[in-house]
């Protein structure tokens, strides 16, 4: 699916503001494919498309993840999370887009996971980095994502996760998963 | 079994300060008990016996992980979350001691977990909290754990995952499911 496809596609599902996060978000992931050789056109296709059911009915992504195989425990936990899993299926059921290295990467990209792709981890941390955001800790991601993709998605994990018990939120398990595997592997293995 | 013959048995496997840290942990845990109604000869032989398996080798400690139907891995986390599952395991072995409810307390009092009972949320808070221990945040666990377990608790989780996020070290899982579990308890089921 080419570029002008997948934005006629999302782009009737989000509002202006967050298609021009989408937008950030698929430039940042591509230059982040530049830097890491990865293939451009899986990034851009996952990036325009992440946020896919973003504002689909809470009951509507409920249904999603009863009907299908996508993890019960989801619905446990808020319904922020539901958009990322959801939407890689909806994207599969409306459009065909079957590719299982893009639903992946669009699945994860608001928890992370464990042993991470290098693909799910751009859209993961272009997610979290693009330039509109702004909250404590992300221009330290910023500035190290070109030089350690690893370390950046680490501290991302480890922002979300204290920001989340800040809030006293409960954190899904893929994300403690995610923040166990990224320090394993920047620890060269070790605990 | 009586508090003269737990102390017998557990003492030549401590250091003298590591079994003055276990009476003071003991006399909170029965401060406890007092004020929670909770029965205090368990305890009492929790508080006494937590540590049992503290300075084993790390190659026996290993040993009883795998040779038993403890969770395996364990072993892919740091060695210090061993003496809890492995103690409770040798204290039967060894000693017979086979209360299930005193072997669950001890087996988790490091980590933590989800749906914990009332005499483990003691044991757990106790080690945390007992007169000896300073860290940030310890004080703030004091001043509240006569009046509200749960919360006290909810801030040791939260306290001791902040705490190994900035060692940059690995979380066992059980502690997050704690976490977790205990943040929904507070915001009455809610996430």
């Amino acid at each position: 699916m080419n570029k002008e496809k997948a934005i006629s596609i999302v782009k009737p599902q989000l509002t202006e503001e967050r298609f021009e996060h989408t937008l950030r978000v698929t430039q940042t992931a591509l230059e982040l494919a530049e830097t890491y050789n990865v293939n451009k056109e899986k990034v851009e296709l996952a990036g325009i498309l992440h946020d896919y059911a973003k504002y689909r009915p809470k009951e509507e992504l409920k249904r999603s993840i009863l009907t299908s195989n996508l993890p019960k425990d989801l619905l446990d936990y808020h319904h922020e999370l539901w958009h990322g899993p959801a939407g890689a299926l909806l994207l599969e059921q409306e459009h065909g887009i079957n590719d299982s290295d893009v639903q992946q990467a669009i699945r994860y990209h608001t928890t992370g996971k464990a042993n991470m792709s290098m693909l799910e981890m751009i859209i993961f941390i272009a997610d979290y980095s693009e330039p509109g955001r702004d909250f404590p800790g992300v221009q330290e991601v910023r500035d190290i994502v070109h030089h350690d993709l690893y370390r950046a998605s680490w501290l991302a994990t480890r922002n979300t996760i204290n920001f989340l018990m800040q809030k006293n939120a409960t954190i899904y398990p893929d994300t403690f998963h995610a923040y166990n595997d990224l320090t394993r592997q920047l620890n060269g293995g070790n605990d």
